[in-house]
């Protein structure tokens, strides 16, 4: 029987939206198949962002080599009767060939720029579009949201604990693994512990608490059974009540010579909160007893809270990271560049494209800084870019890599490498980023530039393009 | 090879939030695996609802049959070396052995209602928690929302086009089941198509246009193939000429006897598009083209646009329905509200949950409209409950229903009847709530009492509460 929470391998291939495979099957009756380039860009920041992280794109070339449809998608297709037999057997036998480049999961990028380019035959890379902005778009705008989040918290520990409220399953392994390379220590989700090797972290349940005939009760069984991991809730109630019977409770274990590990504020005046229940813990001499706060925060709530001095030493953040509340989606999309050798371009009110196969350069300056990105041509260079630029940068960097040639990845890593890198890298550019774009609110905008060929470019397709309508 | 993208059903258990499994093994060490009552319900309306749509319970109950921890996931379980033996042997042979009792898809509800229960060993429920509202929760988000575009659009068809914006690949097939709950007409989702037997729409793709030398080229090629599913969509290049060549199209087909469907308008002024494209295709003799419009609509647009009088006779919906932009999560609990046959409760600051089982009782006036829906005991009867009301309603109903019984649901239903017997319930159900009540903004609260049966447990409950933390 059918499980329909479960999203299997051999689904990929019919998650996709009708017309991708009508226009297939219309470019395959026509005989074209050519090589083209799909490029997926962000066309302008969701609200407050100054920079975003790219993410997703590791998962998603996993998923490419396993692109098929199987016989069940097949036995679909057929019967909804619109698609000829030679074009269901051309599906039948479907696999992607083509190359991808795209900026290594982790990269800062900034509206404008590609951040992944499919060039293949012209079928496999129309077929790709819906899943490629599906998974490259909403882990990317997680790790932007997760990155906010670290940048308010300054070093504090932060934890997804967003597996409830995430938009289904697949989202919650995606925030929870976004949230990883955005700079979280780790997630609540064990099923996303396994998969790519996060930490997982957890603290006690108010069920718990209420199961017990007293609160002092479940704080002394759930500390005796995981020290390591007594982090007690003490909100099931009355909160201060809760912190003095959980400072009770660790004064026992100091005793033995166990330290209680913290105290979850999950509900109230979190700050006000946290001053009292400090007082109380460093009283009963639990001074390394740790407050962990949580309930409806996000890097607004957090920045607030640490301006205010609040003693809160780790943050578990739930809602706002699992859908990103402020920003749930961003404005990504998937254009055709290039088709048989040609450059192609949109002319929607407001949404016109930029025609051409393209790599982005980014200049660091002398102070280790990113000094702005340049759109160019693929065959532009590191160096011919920097030429043009005033001040030179002392590093011209090319963002694109190639990830996959004929279908297959090029040095695939396993998960959990690929997830650890991404986090490196991560932290490693929002290094660089000057502060004025880590801004909360309102952050300045990083300077992205086009190149004079990439320019020529684009005036002369939008010429080309008025002989297309004649 | 394990592929990121894929959730397998043998994954289901390991989806969870890590302290779901330590409390478990406390439970377990300490034996406290007593029958447990765990209560879903919405805390507060999110933003301008004013009423919400229960959906995603058959696909839950349907994973539920099938939850189990597979020895991949116990070998994980064990290398985290936090769990003991015995508490993993029983993880091992762990199967969902409940009941739950559940809203009807398809249901209107109201915060403060029960929507789900479970009542199984403590243990089980606990475990539950986290899948349970990441799939209700989501589920209901975007079945409501799409009954709100469906509200403003006034019978119009609206199609789902949200899978590449969806939050990722589950969120995707959650809104194409939810949105075709609410009213939607269909999706672009391929595999929704398959899954759940959603009719699947489609149009053409910007693409499609600019890999052909001329925009007429591709019109002509994508109704010749595809006469019954011909939507030209217009705005590549200038939409208006767009609409100048669709409709010479258009006429040529007409001359063959085939009707051009409809032009997509996708960017703009929709309205002034809309007007314009009217009087050109009216012009040509296709008053029976239609016009189809996308483009960053919701609910409050196309309410904008209708008012407006813009000719529109279909909406293609993405981003705003596939993640519900304007109210992305709700905000779900579940909550312990029995334990071994006592009423348990919370009373953390401005989430204190309501003890003991229960019963949701809706009360139907003589004008065959919703009155007010009762909060009662499990054990008080519909008559009974009735009989309390001034004015007497008509009619009093019990809204949660038995739907499994010792881990088996109860007549399982195939998923395609399961949704299509909840699209109609919600159209039912929405007929019968008064106008008020389905504003798009600041709607009127619709009237949710408890019965003094349950005030009366929240009361004694509360002072038991005092003695729990002493």
């Amino acid at each position: 029987m059918p499980i329909d929470l479960r999203f299997d391998a051999d689904e990929t291939a019919l998650f996709t939206d009708l017309y991708e495979l009508t226009v297939s099957a219309v470019f395959f009756d026509r005989q074209m198949n050519d090589t083209a380039a799909f490029e997926m860009r962000m066309r302008r920041m969701p609200p407050n962002r100054g920079f975003m992280i790219a993410a997703g794109a590791e998962r998603l070339l996993e998923a490419l080599e396993e692109y098929r449809f199987d016989t069940a998608a097949m036995e679909y297709l057929a019967s909804l009767a619109l698609f000829k037999p030679a074009f269901l057997d051309y599906l039948a036998n479907f696999r992607f060939t083509g190359a991808v480049r795209a900026m290594p999961e982790g990269t800062l990028f900034f509206p404008g720029e590609p951040i992944l380019e499919i060039c293949a035959p012209l079928i496999e890379g129309q077929l790709l579009e819906t899943l490629v902005l599906n998974q490259i778009g909403f882990a990317s705008v997680a790790a932007t949201k997760a990155a906010r989040c670290a940048i308010a918290a300054g070093g504090r520990r932060l934890v997804d604990f967003g597996p409830r409220r995430a938009q289904g399953v697949d989202a919650a392994m995606i925030a929870a693994r976004s949230s990883y390379i955005g700079g979280f220590a780790g997630s609540s989700n064990v099923l996303a512990g396994r998969r790519y090797g996060i930490p997982v972290f957890g603290t006690m349940s108010h069920s718990m608490v209420m199961a017990c005939e007293r609160e002092r009760d479940a704080f002394e069984a759930f500390a005796a059974n995981f020290p390591k991991l007594s982090t007690l809730i003490v909100d099931t109630y009355d909160t201060i009540r809760g912190v003095e019977n959980a400072a009770a409770v660790g004064a026992r274990l100091r005793e033995a010579n166990v330290k209680l590990a913290a105290v979850r504020l999950d509900s109230g005046e979190l700050g006000d909160l946290a001053t009292r229940a400090r007082r109380i813990l460093d009283h009963a001499g639990l001074g390394d007893t740790a407050i962990f706060a949580s309930g409806n925060l996000d890097e607004y709530r957090i920045a607030e809270l640490l301006a205010a001095r609040a003693p809160i030493d780790a943050f578990g953040i739930g809602t706002a990271l699992a859908v990103s509340d402020d920003a749930p989606s961003a404005d990504f999309t998937y254009k055709l560049v290039e088709y048989a050798g040609k450059p192609r371009v949109k002319l929607s009110s407001g949404k016109i494209s930029v025609p051409g196969r393209k790599q982005v350069f980014r200049m660091t300056g002398a102070d280790e800084k990113f000094a702005a990105d340049l759109i160019g041509a693929i065959d532009e260079t590191p160096s011919g870019v920097a030429r043009m630029q005033r001040p030179a940068p002392a590093i011209s960097l090319p963002l694109l890599e190639p990830r996959m040639e004929a279908g297959r990845r090029i040095a695939p890593r396993a998960s959990a490498q690929a997830v650890s890198e991404a986090r490196e890298r991560a932290a490693s550019e929002l290094k660089k980023l000057d502060g004025r774009y880590l801004a909360l609110r309102r952050p300045a905008e990083y300077p992205v530039k086009q190149t004079s060929a990439v320019n020529a470019m684009v005036i002369s397709e939008k010429v080309r393009a008025e002989t297309r309508q004649e």
